[in-house]
Formats: C-alpha cells, structure tokens, sequence
C-alpha cells in the first residue's frame, strides 16, 4: 500500500493551536510485506542516517500494528519525504498521521478518519496540524476530554498557499518556550475575536476580512524575532496582494493565502527579496490523506 | 417614524466581547416632530422617572442630530420598551443603535448599516451586542482601529431562544471587576479554540458541536456565582435537549439555543424550577434593527 499525507500550515496568525489548513505537498510511504524489516528514505532527510535507526513513523506504525493484530510483521518502508522538517510545515503531523492510518489499513481494519484523529491526538496534543493532515481543508478543532472536535471547510480551488521556506529550521519546542505564561485579558479578546473572524470568513468565503482577522498578539512576533526577515517577508506578501500572511505553525516558513491570479505576483516579489529563502506556490489539499492500495 | 430595535445575547460562552446573537424581542421608538421636547415610556422602564429627565437614547439622537444637521429640533419620544433592563439582554446597546440610526433618519441622512455599527462602537467598546443589534444573525466581530469588522450568519427558522430572565438583575460594570486581569495560556487556547469552532458551527450550521463549543473558562463561572441558580439552570436546559446553553452577556438571564421542536419541552422544566424567574421563548432576528416611516 502507499500512504499520501499532506503537509500543513497551523495557527494562521491568531488561531493558536486550534486552526490549520492543508496544502498539496505530500509525504509519500509505501509499505510492503517483507522477510525483514527495512527502510529507505529519499527526499527530505535522505542524508541523515538517524531517520534509518529511529524512525518514528516505524514506531509509531508498529504501536499500534501490534495493538490491533498482536504481531510484529516485517515490512519494507518507503519513505519519500516532501514536507521539510522542522520548517513549521506539519511534518511531525505527516508521520503521526500515516503511521496510524496505514498501521490500521496494513493491519486489514477500516477506520473512520475520526478514529484516525483521535488516536493522532494521543501522540501529538494540539490539533492544529492533525486535523488537516486528516481531513484536508480549513480546519477548527477543539479537545474535548481528550477527544478532538473539528469542522472543516473545503477551500476553493481559486485560491493558493504562497510559502517562503527558510534555510535554518526553528524548533517547536524552543519557540513554545519563548511564549508568555498568561495574558491579558485585552489580548486575550484581540486574539479570540480574531480567530473566531477568521473560521467566519473561511466558512462564508469571505477573503476581505482576512487581513484584520489574521493578526495575532499572542505568539508570532516573539517567534517571527528569531528570524527577523519573516516581518519583511509579510509586508512584501500584502503589499502584493496577499489576502493575508501568518508564520505557518511555530516557524520557520511563512505562509501566505492567496487568489490565484496573484500567486506568481506574490512569489516572484518573495524571490526577489529573499535569494536564500525557498519560495513556492502550491494548491491546496482538500482531501487529508490518502491510502493507495497497489 | 418608528424604530424596532432586537434584543441580542452576547458571549454566547467562550466567544468573549465578540460573538453574539439577535433575538425576536424588539424595543419600539416612535419619534414625531413637536413644538415641545417630551417623552413617554411605556413597558419595561415605565415606572422610573430617571427615564424622563435623563434618557440615554434621548441624549445620543441630539449628539448625532445636531452633528449632521446643526439644529436641535423639538421632538416627541415615545418608547414602548420590551427588553429588560440590565439583565445581559442588550438593552443598552438597543438603546444605542436605535438613537444613531434614529437620529440619521429623521435627519433624512440615508446611512449603511456598517456606518451605524462604527458609530455604535464610540458609545460601547465592545461589538458583541451592537453587531447583532444592527445585523440581525448571528455575528463574528472583531475592532480593527476603531472600526468594526463583523461577519454575519443568518440563523435556522428552526431554532428557538429559551430565555431565563431573573428577578434580580446584574450590573455589567460590576460582573467585569468580578474577572482576573490576565489568564493562563491554556485557558487562552480553551476559549479561543471554542470561540472558533462555535463561529464555524453557525456558518455551517452544524449544530452538533454546539454543545461543546459552547464551554467557557474566562467568565462565566465567576459571574454565576452572583446567583448561583444559573448553574442548574443550564443543567436543566441540557439536560432537556438544548444545543448549548451560556450566561446571556454579563447576566443575570441565561440563554439557551433549542431546535424549535424541543423548545416547549425546555421552556417548561424551567419554568417548572425556578418558578420566581420568567422562562419565555423567543424567535431569533435576522434583520436587526427596522425603520418605519409612518
């Protein structure tokens, strides 16, 4: 079988830890009955050898494999990695996601998608990133007694996810340190007002709000100061007609939602500024993974 | 001319300052040209003498009055109020919307819904009444310099507001000192993660998450305990078959959203209670406030 899982961006500005959409750049991994177990990884990563010893995809899939069937199988994995890691692109969310949707399809047991979240939960605990590697699509999640609520939006197809992919990573872990305990209550409203703006405006398609409902005092610009150029990469994406711009989950890419029509605008502004940052356009994803039975 | 101005329930749970929602209960405005100043004041409100000498409505219609047609004109006011006084029902912000859209139109200015609401927001800070006072639907508000940027939902025939109207009031300015300064950014993330997800349910009318995204940690607990009735309240409502059930504003009333074919059902194991609170269904607005020239 092969496995697709899309990458995606989380937060979207003022949507800490609770919004996210999915963009058409997939991880690939085919899995395959085998005499040993073994693993082969092209694309992202192809050069570090710890993704061949200690591979979390491989853990994870085997948790779970061995919880439905209680056996240890051989397989043979194949791994072709698009997303980059730890570029704040869901490519932890990726491998949470395809472990345990092909461990169940491996293992012969339908799921539902809502199965397959739930358990991702267990593993990764916000839902920003899980939800639309899963479903695809603009996504809102709340945790419910440790049960993940969403509802998702389908994108149109008119619109495209402009990104700017740094040359340094930044780490997730690291940057959540950066984050002040608490708030005041002023922000508190700034952001929440926002973010509940933003899910209106997804859900009636109404792109005009989305420059004011993007903005968030909770947690980019403390971020977005690791990497100073991502302020600039912002003012060149709206100054050229981006409907809005956000650090995509905890950084270090930017993300910008843009009408079709003003993507390649918007990327060669981006390129020209920025010779050392990759810049690309992709469609959006409105499906989440993907199981392909060879 | 006549002016109809509908209630509104604001919060509705985790959505703090910014979500709201209009309610059939109208306060009414007739306003005639005169050789004297004068007001009437019928239904609630009618017994308080303050109502004649120092009338908030009164006060607003000449500030916009004179400021666009720069005469003080005698006019005669006649309220028929219908929405309570200072029990989180909107009245003020009735009050508020009706004297601006009021005044402009006896001026004979013809201004946008929109214009109205950036007038409304110099007199109240906070968009979550005077959204859904101007709009009608349910709406999405954030203040973006000093303007308001709202989004709008029309709400289902099919549903119902149960209102529980307690015999004692609460006062806003009291029920804020009530609230800590800042808040944990878990907490941030509960509500505002809630505060989305509730958006995206009344965009997609998707009901079922009502129940869930309707939880709040900011405010409501330390409000209810000012009358601590309200927690059975909900109870009661949920138990009953209510979509979600949430302090209406800053209290004392209690709004809980029902499917029109439950909303007996609520209305009556409330009433059967808490026999000393007035427990009244009411249809949802979706035009907000209405001018009749007569």
């Amino acid at each position: 079988m092969k496995i697709c899982i899309p990458a995606t961006s989380a937060n979207l500005g003022p949507g800490f830890d609770c919004l996210g959409l999915a963009i058409a750049l997939y991880n690939e991994v085919t899995i395959k009955p085998s005499r040993y177990q073994s693993i082969s990884v092209k694309g992202e990563g192809e050069e570090n050898a710890k993704l061949k010893s200690n591979n979390i995809f491989v853990s994870i899939f085997y948790e779970i494999y061995q919880e439905v069937t209680g056996k240890k199988d051989p397989f043979r994995f194949e791994f072709y990695n698009r997303i980059p890691f730890s570029r704040g692109l869901g490519s932890s969310s990726a491998v949470i996601v395809g472990a345990i949707a092909s461990a169940y399809s491996m293992a012969g047991i339908k799921v539902s998608r809502e199965a397959v979240l739930n358990k991702a939960i267990l593993y990764e605990t916000h839902p920003d990133n899980i939800a639309p590697a899963v479903y695809g699509g603009f996504t809102s999640s709340i945790v419910e007694n440790t049960k993940v609520r969403t509802l998702k939006k389908e994108l149109s197809s008119q619109l495209r996810a402009v990104m700017v992919i740094p040359d340094r990573p930044m780490s997730t872990a690291h940057s959540r340190t950066l984050l002040p305990k608490s708030y005041l209550m002023k922000n508190v409203v700034y952001n929440l007002s926002r973010a509940s703006l933003m899910s209106a405006a997804f859900f009636s398609e109404n792109w005009d709000v989305l420059r004011a409902a993007s903005k968030d005092c909770m947690h980019e610009h403390r971020r977005m100061r690791q990497l100073r150029e991502l302020f600039e990469v912002r003012e060149v994406a709206l100054q050229n007609g981006a409907l809005m711009s956000t650090l995509s989950g905890s950084g270090s890419s930017f993300f910008s939602l843009v009408k079709q029509e003003n993507a390649a605008k918007v990327a060669q502004a981006l390129k020209n500024r920025f010779e050392s940052f990759r810049v690309e356009i992709f469609e959006l994803d409105n499906g989440g993974f993907q199981i392909l039975q060879s």
